[in-house]
């Protein structure tokens, strides 16, 4: 066994700074209490947000909505019907598909989030315009009808190979793929055409996938890699207070190793980066069923702001389905820009921000869902004032568990989120 | 339910081709006969492969062996008694550091990898030219002495972030770490500073980690994240005929989702393209406690042998620590070139080769490991001739579950690798 380990030297002054910071937390109880009331406000909400429909919105909109195979193969074969009846009423071979360009795309406040406005192109058969996607769409649709019946997934890159002399290239038969989403008007996902995931999970959560009860308290340091296909799915339970959602895995590690979650109930969630769909999905799917905050733990940079910007809005392409993929009520809780002061982060961690940093930082602070939010303009504004930024990482400067010991608890202790 | 689901026509020439494929295939039993033959042999090799001390070399090499925390604190705290006991001789202070370059490594035909030879460079602290090195090293020595003490596992941005005035950038923190591992004599996972993991399993396999017992048979279809500290697994147990290493999650998904594993006895792992350094370890554990073979299944183009190679001789940078890295018997199951004409693949999923896949293929076809193994210059060489390449998911062109019910039970069956 080591003979050094057992020495003490005096503190110096940094230590003394960092062991002040770490008297301040408070019993777990305590650390929990702000947590709590953020809790049974989440809980209060009414079961599930207002769908487009009971809105009543003067335009007509388009959103779509997961659907189960048997009823995605009959909106197939209803979609088909609809074409041989035109046929037979000697109006041609046409499918309507839905508009998914901006001019078609509408911001709703009540929702808080883009959805289709009702626009319709045509796609008829006879046409050298629209030939070839006509023919594509109807093989898509066969192919989407085969996996339903099959009950099997696949990926858009699978999808491709089935009619490589048809598609051409993967382009097409992604974008006819999304065309007949919105067509049938169900998600992706409901398609049976899945996003390969990226995220892991670990905490109090278990959940069946496929039949197989998860356990993600017993997953070790490394976690449960994500579920690919959310409809396998089933089963959600857990006691956590909260979902710490963490954009990179280095800090994934830590927790997990620390098993914060042991300590702080709450369920650890990361995509590694930029978000993948699986791991959105999976998101909003346990923010709907156990209805707990979702408190978000960032590189304070406008790159992890983006981040953010992708879990709560969603990517302009997929706006169809941003109910599906879209957690709107996240909240940042570190590492702000005003944590960099505030916590004493060294000179040496922060990072100058670049040209390109800069007009992010300043293009974000234009956005709808920054702007609705005083707080996130006062941090941004910190931000692209002072020309820093620093990663999560930063932290590590007072010890590498100052995050999980320290930075985390006093964060939730003084409810410190915006 | 479907009212079209149950309509019949008659097959066409490409579906009666695939069919007729279809029925070479016997039952379970007669499928793995071939395997189980493989696996025998696999099972009577030595429990363990010659290590470099047992060979004798006339030239004195190094190489690095995984440590407990124990024995890596009685390291560090020797090397720092070595270098005390050299400034009371008035010798001054200064680390012995073995040199990682080109020069100073060798291939070793009986262990079929790269080792260290055993040339050192001094690295005095009273020297203008090493005097930064000098304090680097013994700051990353305490920083390991913390990790291993508290026996936590960090990222090597951690490690960079305690001390970034220091450090100044990662790069010379990381490099000064490989050079501890190598005076230490231990893996860089030893000093508990771990690389993130990107790999995921399922299959017939249970193992401990951190205390958590997985079972990767329980797992659904997005399967358990490999663990990122290969120290924290413990009781792998399997009753799998094989290991089944797959270059991208498709395949993965494809395989996992028909519990391939189920029918089969194997257990599937696949890194998502460029192998990590955690699955090499994961997967170098297995194939040593479990003593099964390992099949690989990859693209037919250069980069799905170049990430073999990875697998099987490691990356020269860190060479040293190939014995913990490399798992050397990986069978070529698939998809190879030859299989392209053999399995009818379309010409259309055949992709044109670039100049630099040609250039990429041809300098494989040079390297030790390859030519090694003569099927497996014949098939690259089929490559480069050829000009063309294909992906795993071309399969896909039969249908989707080509690969998993026709393509791997016939490879099996027909014990067709090389």
């Amino acid at each position: 066994m080591s003979k050094l380990a057992g020495k003490k030297r005096p503190l110096d002054a940094g230590e003394k700074a960092i062991l002040a910071t770490k008297k301040k937390i408070k019993g777990t109880d305590e650390v929990l209490a702000q947590v709590d009331k953020l809790c049974s406000l989440a809980k209060k909400e009414p079961a599930r947000a207002k769908t487009l429909a009971e809105l009543h919105l003067p335009q007509a909109c388009r959103e779509v909505i997961e659907k189960d195979a048997d009823a995605v193969l009959d909106e197939v074969e209803a979609s088909l019907y609809t074409v041989a009846a035109s046929i037979l009423r000697g109006e041609g071979f046409s499918y309507d598909v839905p508009l998914r360009t901006k001019g078609n795309q509408m911001y709703v406040p009540e929702l808080d989030r883009i959805v289709l406005k009702d626009a319709c192109g045509q796609r008829p058969f006879a046409n050298t315009q629209t030939n070839r996607k006509a023919v594509i769409t109807t093989r898509v649709l066969g192919l989407v009808h085969e996996l339903c019946r099959k009950r099997i997934h696949v990926t858009k890159r699978d999808l491709f190979y089935t009619d490589v002399k048809l598609f051409q290239d993967q382009l097409q038969s992604d974008n006819v793929l999304e065309d007949v989403a919105c067509m049938l008007g169900c998600t992706r996902s409901s398609l049976h055409v899945v996003a390969s995931e990226k995220g892991v999970v670990v905490g109090r959560l278990t959940f069946r996938e496929d039949g197989d009860l998860i356990n993600c308290q017993r997953m070790g340091v490394g976690g449960k890699a994500v579920p690919p296909n959310v409809d396998k799915v089933t089963e959600i339970r857990s006691d956590a207070m909260f979902i710490l959602l963490v954009e990179k895995d280095a800090a994934f590690m830590r927790l997990a190793e620390d098993r914060f979650y042991n300590t702080y109930p709450c369920i650890i969630l990361t995509a590694k980066g930029q978000p993948d769909v699986a791991t959105r999905i999976f998101l909003k799917r346990l923010r709907d069923v156990l209805r707990i905050p979702v408190l978000a733990l960032v590189d304070a940079d406008p790159y992890g702001l983006k981040i953010l910007s992708v879990y709560m809005k969603g990517s302009m392409n997929m706006s169809y389905d941003s109910s599906n993929l879209t957690t709107p009520d996240i909240k940042w809780l570190g590492v702000r820009p005003s944590d960099l002061d505030r916590f004493n982060i060294p000179e040496q961690c922060r990072l100058p921000m670049t040209d390109e940093d800069i007009k992010t930082g300043k293009r974000l602070l234009e956005e709808e869902f920054v702007q609705a939010n005083p707080a996130w303009v006062r941090e941004l504004e910190i931000m692209v004032t002072s020309k820093v930024k620093a990663e999560i990482q930063a932290l590590s400067s007072f010890g590498f568990q100052y995050l999980s010991q320290v930075y985390l608890p006093l964060k939730l202790q003084e409810g410190d989120w915006i």
